[in-house]
């Protein structure tokens, strides 16, 4: 009986949207791995697949990690949070079977794998187990202030960045405490965004940006927005940088 | 008498110090640029050029923006702030100069352009004159939780980034209002960044990095490091994340 070496984890960040802002060792990661797994919702493709496809020899292995919830559920939720757990714990599994063949596995994380990325329920279940790498990759914050040429924040400015999902009071008082922000998960939030950011005293410097970096998108001052229509992925950007040399 | 098109400024950011880290846009910019620009200090070739060297062709025009002082001066200091003005302004000219030829002119910034980089400087002075792209980059910061596979901010967490030269209540204060942190410019404030942590009931999950994804990178928590010495630009995380599916 031949032991096997175990394979290595690879979580490869695939950055904010522009296939070209994968970094060249993410790309060369991609085109090496002997598995690429994605997280995905049922009947979409995900972004990260999409942006990575060409780098893929033909004989790469495919792995994809189908989402039984959507994100928009509830987190506080006790059935989302069993279905959630069973399908990291089913995931992390299945992964674990082609490192345990020798197999290296790459694992697509839109953004920066260890930042709000999916990629790290498998980081903790499997990085004491494997031989494990985290590529970083640009966030899509980054992307989209790049994108829009948004100084975000310079010398010792505060950065606070903030779900919209949070309540107004606590969104408002957030705003109120920081040099610059980010707001993320906007969607349906936008209107208690906007307010808070009114009550704030920062909506004249807000920025709004969908599909950051991608072929499709779009950004304007939040002021001039004219409806309260946002992606889930969308962002506003709040830059600090009061005191300019 | 021929009118020349105006050249195009583009910053670039070089990523966290591993030259692999580098997006395949910045690569291609740079083997591209007509001048390649960079911010150093006297008697120091800096992280950003010695990253990217590999990529200039023999005839790039190399620009080097020498700062006439060091970052660690205070801030507030007025012989400061008209010094380091007056060297923005010099800079930006310089830049002009070979954008009016119909040079394009690569701006290198360690990390990420806009995120607490010198490029800033050049880009409120230029980018409404010249056209202008700004390439993102792996910020230090994700450079360093990905080398020591930190899961930094996961689902509806706050994250905060803050620089260790504030002042320990308002560090204290900030620490103890946040789900995960990112302290910047650890060198001599190490000290109180650490009774900040304490009090604040963070020190625990606190990892100190170093010339992250360098070479001579190093790595601990910050619990088992028995001195307070540090570099200016090493960073503390403190990751979020309380309630992981």
């Amino acid at each position: 009986m031949t032991l096997l070496a175990k394979g290595r984890l690879i979580g490869v960040g695939t950055g904010p949207g522009d296939p070209d802002l994968m970094t060249v060792k993410a790309v060369r990661a991609l085109a090496e791995a002997d598995v690429v797994a994605h997280f995905a919702k049922r009947g979409n493709t995900g972004n990260a697949r999409t942006i990575t496809g060409a780098h893929f020899r033909p004989e790469t292995i495919e792995l994809p990690l189908l989402y039984p919830v959507t994100t928009e559920i509830d987190k506080g939720d006790e059935a989302y949070r069993t279905a959630i757990t069973g399908f990291y714990e089913e995931s992390a599994q299945r992964v674990a079977e082609h490192l345990d063949m020798g197999r290296s596995v790459a694992v697509l994380s839109e953004g920066d794998p260890l930042f709000y990325g999916s990629y790290m329920h498998l980081h903790i279940r499997l990085a004491h187990l494997y031989p494990t790498e985290v590529i970083p990759g640009i966030t899509a914050m980054s992307g989209c202030w790049s994108q829009t040429g948004v100084p975000i924040v310079q010398g010792d400015d505060v950065l606070t960045v903030l779900p919209g999902t949070m309540n107004e009071f606590e969104l408002t008082r957030r705003l109120a405490d920081t040099d610059a922000a980010v707001i993320m998960k906007v969607g349906r939030n936008l209107p208690k965004i906007r307010r808070a950011l009114e009550a704030s005293g920062m909506l004249s410097r807000a920025t709004y940006v969908e599909r950051g970096t991608m072929p499709n998108t779009r950004a304007m001052p939040l002021a001039n927005k004219p409806d309260d229509k946002a992606p889930y992925f969308a962002l506003v950007l709040v830059p600090g940088w009061a005191g300019k040399p």
